[in-house]
C-alpha cells in the first residue's frame, strides 16, 4: 500500500516576527512534512523527542492520519530552535538551537514501517539518511533534504546518499554551494549527476525551480496578501511535494505531468502554512481549501499560447 | 494604424561584466525598447543625441522599422553611461553618469507621429512624460516606465502622470516605495488605485508578477544558461510587452489573454537581450527565434490540473 516514511526533525520552536511571538510552539521538519503529506497518504513517522513533549502534541499528529509507532521518547528535552524574523521576513537569525535528544538520534525503523512505498529522509546527518536506507525494503521512491551544515562537514557522507536518492530538495542557494556553480542551470545539472533524476529548487517567496528528465519547470509562490511566519514552508512544500506524488504515482517511472501537479500542490500547501504560526493553520486546514487554492494557481500561471 | 510612440533615452554605455567590458557601446531605454517592439509593429522613436552619435548606430535603428524623425541631433555629447555589475550579476554599481544633451531634453512630438495608437512613456520626468501625452491625440493605450529617483523626488508629478496611464511597468522596490507598501499584493493594489488599470512588475532573475482586473499573472525569467549582460533586460521586456500587445489588441478594452502572452513575449525578448552586450543579440535576433523561444516558456510553466 502507498504510505510515506518520513525522518526528521520534531521539535519545539519559539518564533519572533514582526507581527508577534510564539513560544514553545510544535515544529520542526519531520512534523511540518508529516502534516503536508497526510493530507494525501498515510505517514510513517519516525523522530525522537523529550519527556517534555505534549500529549497534546502526540494527539494533533495522530488525528492526521500520522504513525506514531516510531516516534522515539526517551529521558530529557525535545529539540529546541528560537528564531527571529527581520521586519520583511526575508531574513531570519537563529537565537538558540538546543539539540537535546535530537544530538544522538539513530533513526529505528519499525519493521511495520519497512514496506513504505515512498521514504522522505529529512535534514539530518547524510551518513543517518543512508542508514534509514539500509532498513526499508525496495521503496518506489526516496525524497531527500539536506543543508549548508552537511554540504561543507560531510560532504564525502553526503555523495553516498545523494547516489540512492530519487528527488532531491533544496534551496537555490544549497544547490549552488553543492555544485560549486553559480548558475541555476548549471547548479542543476551538476547535482542531478550526483544522482538525483529530480532537483526540486526552492527560492522561498520567488518559488520553485524544478529540473527533471524532461527540462525544467517553474512555479511561483502564491503571492499572499498577508504572510505571517515562514517557518516550516519548506518542509510543509516537500510534504505536500511528496504526498501527491505518492497518492498518484503508479509503480512506474517518474511521471512528468505529475511531477509538476506535486511541484504546484507543494507550493499550495506551504502557502497555508506561512499563514499561521506553527503548525496552526495546516492542522486546520481542509481537503476542499487545497484544492480551491490548487486551481488559484492555475489562474496565476497559465496563459494560452495564442 | 497600429504604432508605438516610444520616448526616453539613447545613450552610449561603457558596461563591466565578470566577462569582459564594452566600451561606449549603444544603449539607453528607447534603443532597447525601440529594437525589442520592432519585432511586432513599426516604432516612433522621440529622444535627443549629440553629435558624436554615430551613423552606424542610426543605421541599426532605422533597419529595424524604427522611425528617426523624432531623434532629435543637438550640439554636445550623448547621454552617456558607466557600470560595473558584481560577480553573480545581481548587483550593479554606476560608475559615471553624464546627461550631457538629455539634461535639457524637451520631447517634441512630430505631427506624424500624434495619432500613434500606443505610447510608451520611458523613465524621464514625469512632467516631461505628462507633456508628451497633451501631444498626442487619442492612444489606445499608454505604458508608463518610472524610478526612485521621481518617486522620491518628484512624487506630485509623478501621481499626476499616473492617472493618465493605463499600464505602469516598474520592478518590485519601485512599487514597494511608490506605494509605501512591503507586501507585493498590497503594493499592487495602493499603484493600481493611482491611475494605471495594470500593474507589471518585473522581478529581474525572479520574472514578472502582473497584477490587472482579473487578478495577479505570473511568469518566471528563463532560466539561462549564460547570462551575459543584465543591462537593458527591463526595456527590453516593456518593448516585447507593448509590441506585442499593439499588434494582436483590437479597439476595445485590455483583454486578459492578451495581456498575459505580451508578458511572456516581454520575457522572451528580455531572455534574449542578456546573452550578450548591447543590442548586439537583439539586433540580429529572427521572429522564429523568437517564436521558438516563446513556446519553451509555455513548457517551462504549464501543467496539467488533472
Amino acid at each position: 500500500m502507498t504510505s510515506i516514511l518520513v525522518v526528521g526533525s520534531v521539535a519545539y520552536d519559539t518564533v519572533e516576527t514582526p507581527f508577534g511571538t510564539a513560544e514553545r510552539v510544535l515544529g520542526g521538519s519531520a512534523s511540518f512534512f508529516s502534516i503536508a503529506a497526510s493530507f494525501f497518504v498515510p505517514v510513517r513517522l519516525v523522530a525522537v523527542v523529550g519527556s517534555d513533549f505534549e500529549q497534546k502534541h502526540v494527539d494533533a499528529l495522530a488525528a492526521h492520519r500520522v504513525d506514531l509507532e516510531g516516534l522515539e521518547r526517551v529521558e530529557g528535552k525535545t529539540f529546541f530552535w528560537a528564531g527571529r524574523y527581520s521586519y520583511d521576513l526575508n531574513a531570519r537569525e537563529t537565537l538558540r538551537t538546543d539539540l537535546n535528544v535530537f544530538e544522538s538520534f539513530k533513526p529505528r525503523i519499525p519493521q511495520g514501517y519497512r514496506s513504505s512505498s515512498h521514504v522522505f529522509l529529512g535534514n539530518i546527518h547524510p551518513s543517518l539518511q543512508g542508514e534509514v536506507l539500509d532498513q526499508v525494503e525496495r521503496p518506489r521512491l526516496v525524497a531527500c533534504d539536506t543543508m549548508n551544515y552537511w554540504i561543507e562537514g560531510t560532504p564525502r557522507e553526503l555523495r553516498e546518499t545523494l547516489k540512492r536518492v530519487d528527488v532531491l530538495l533544496i534551496n537555490d542557494a544549497e544547490a549552488r554551494q553543492l555544485s560549486g556553480e553559480w548558475n541555476i542551470v548549471k547548479a542543476a545539472r551538476a547535482v542531478r549527476k550526483m544522482g538525483p533524476r529530480v532537483l526540486v529548487m526552492k527560492k522561498g517567496e520567488h518559488g520553485v525551480l524544478m529540473f527533471g528528465e524532461q527540462g525544467a519547470f517553474s512555479a511561483p509562490a502564491y503571492p499572499l496578501e498577508e504572510v505571517f511566519d515562514p517557518t516550516g514552508a519548506g518542509d510543509t512544500f516537500a510534504g505536500g511535494f511528496l504526498g501527491y506524488l505518492a497518492s498518484v504515482q503508479g509503480t512506474g517511472a517518474l511521471d512528468e505531468a505529475a511531477l509538476r501537479r506535486a511541484v504546484v500542490m507543494g507550493s499550495t500547501l506551504a502557502s497555508f502554512c506561512v499563514e499561521a504560526f506553527s503548525l496552526d493553520r495546516l492542522l486546520k486546514l481542509t481537503r476542499a481549501e487545497i484544492d480551491q487554492r490548487f486551481a488559484l494557481f492555475r489562474q496565476l500561471t497559465h496563459f494560452d499560447p495564442a
